[in-house]
């Protein structure tokens, strides 16, 4: 489905995967191996296709998108590696985490390349409101990173907080990825608005639906296990919406007040799938969708705006 | 002594100070807090006055000096907590690592957002090429991070090497200081040559005399435990010393082999206080130091080329 969606711009997908594998050649063997590994996982690479489809309705320029695309990729891996040493994950995408096979010294100095990295290819870009909206992007998102860590085991969170938190640490990059193709293919600047607001509420409807697979994918589609958010202590809509119908006991509150946690893990999420949370969850991530679709009215209708939507719509569709 | 040298940018570093400060002013208290006590940590701003004074020399601007001083002590801030979390480091500067006070997740997490914060700041020299080098100085400085991490407890590493991690590590961030205030001065690419080649070889002498001190200092004056590169497995000059004179055996040899690690760090450090070992390191640091010194010689001569002479000389005069 998304080779479908990613078709307008399958020619530039290829050159930004180039550069990615271009980024591990390197005259340090150990550091080679380790970008090599951690930049040709096979992520979904939403966020390059963003760049590139929103960098597609005024002046397409391939020499600005492509580094930009390449980097808003890179500081997204940088941030998983990150993520995945805070987290002790073992798995991701299916295999070994960096942190698992290499220890977590390295992976906080791989993580650490890689941000230099996508700094150095968003200077290639040449526009200075661009080098400043990636920085900004990446502040927030560590800020949305550091909220969650500092409420890990909170039950006391409103769901406002948790929309300001995925929209800290998720949609900031989506909508970075929307804004900057339109910023760097001279958008006008109701456009420019337009495609950043479609990312931002893409955005959130992304990190929603990552929050609801978590309880009802599987492990085998995820790459990584079920239950991971819980086991962080992460509260995410559908473990709030068990606190608003049983706030009297649940296996949420049980478990955040550190009672039995695997056992407590397992019937919370039993009790979110035998429910209609996931429907009711998903009636909110749908929303959102419906939002970032009505954000394009204001493009042009070209093939890229139709992939745009597209896009929305398998964002709630997908189980990985 | 640092006053003295630092007396033609005094003003300039007070508003340094106020920038740091003004960085911890965020509307999240946990991160405000984590921003102040990592910010007011009372380092010697040796990055910082660098830039200031080698913009000293053509075009003063403070408008661009300032944040581009600002960035570069928060780019070393981040590194040294990502640092600590990787060495697991109890104390810092006398006071505990974040790390140990919040936890390594809020450590990484903090060390990402000042990187994100240093990145925003560089972009305000609205300089691609300052905005390039930063990156890539960060990224130079990742990688000798790296090197040093797959070098540990590795007894087969040369002189050369250990310079080029050193180089990598350290030398990157001052070299870049003294470029980037050379060329945000618009100084003539003379001019920013000899400064970057004054900052590189500054650098080379200031990480010597730091690995001497890890041998020589005290735990009061250091603000951290003596030893900690030997327990970490990092081989540096002191060390290296020993290897070639004591080819047969010695307690470097042996600690690296994993046999009785805190008694053979003792003896070592006791091996490298009583003999000549000391002097010769500090020989070859002096011997950077007048590198440094004769690189001013294009300069014109003013007060703040003779503060970088002296604070050549501080580099290899200072106890912490």
């Amino acid at each position: 489905m998304l080779n479908t969606i990613y078709e307008p711009i399958q020619e530039d997908l290829v050159q930004v995967e180039d550069r990615l594998r271009s980024v591990g050649e390197v005259d340090f063997p150990q550091l080679s191996k380790l970008l090599d590994y951690s930049l040709k996982s096979g992520g979904k690479r939403i966020r390059p296709a963003l760049v590139l489809l929103s960098g597609r309705f005024y002046r397409y320029d391939p020499s600005y998108l492509l580094p930009m695309a390449t980097a808003v990729e890179i500081l997204h891996t940088a941030t998983l590696i990150h993520d995945d040493v805070i987290d002790n994950s073992p798995v991701r995408r299916g295999r070994p985490t960096v942190n698992k096979v290499w220890g977590e010294d390295k992976a906080i100095l791989l993580g650490d390349y890689l941000l230099a990295k996508s700094q150095e290819l968003v200077a290639e870009t040449q526009n200075l409101r661009v080098i400043k909206l990636f920085a900004q992007a990446f502040m927030t998102l560590s800020r949305g990173e550091l909220a969650q860590a500092v409420n890990a085991f909170n039950l006391a969170q409103s769901r406002q907080q948790y929309l300001q938190r995925i929209s800290a640490k998720t949609a900031s990059l989506i909508s970075l990825a929307t804004e900057s193709g339109a910023i760097l293919s001279q958008a006008p600047e109701k456009s420019v608005k337009a495609l950043k607001e479609y990312g931002h509420n893409l955005g959130i409807a992304f990190q929603i639906v990552d929050d609801i697979l978590d309880f009802i994918g599987t492990e085998e589609e995820m790459g990584k296990p079920i239950g991971s958010d819980l086991a962080q202590g992460t509260l995410t809509l559908p473990a709030m919406f068990i606190l608003e119908r049983y706030p009297e006991d649940n296996p949420v509150t049980r478990l955040f007040q550190n009672e039995e946690r695997q056992k407590n893990i397992g019937l919370a999420i039993e009790l979110v799938r035998g429910s209609s949370i996931p429907g009711e969850c998903y009636a909110v991530a749908s929303d959102y969708c419906a939002r970032a679709c009505h954000n394009l009215n204001v493009l042009p209708d070209n093939a890229c705006r139709r992939s745009l939507i597209e896009l929305a719509e398998y964002v709630v569709k997908r189980r990985k």
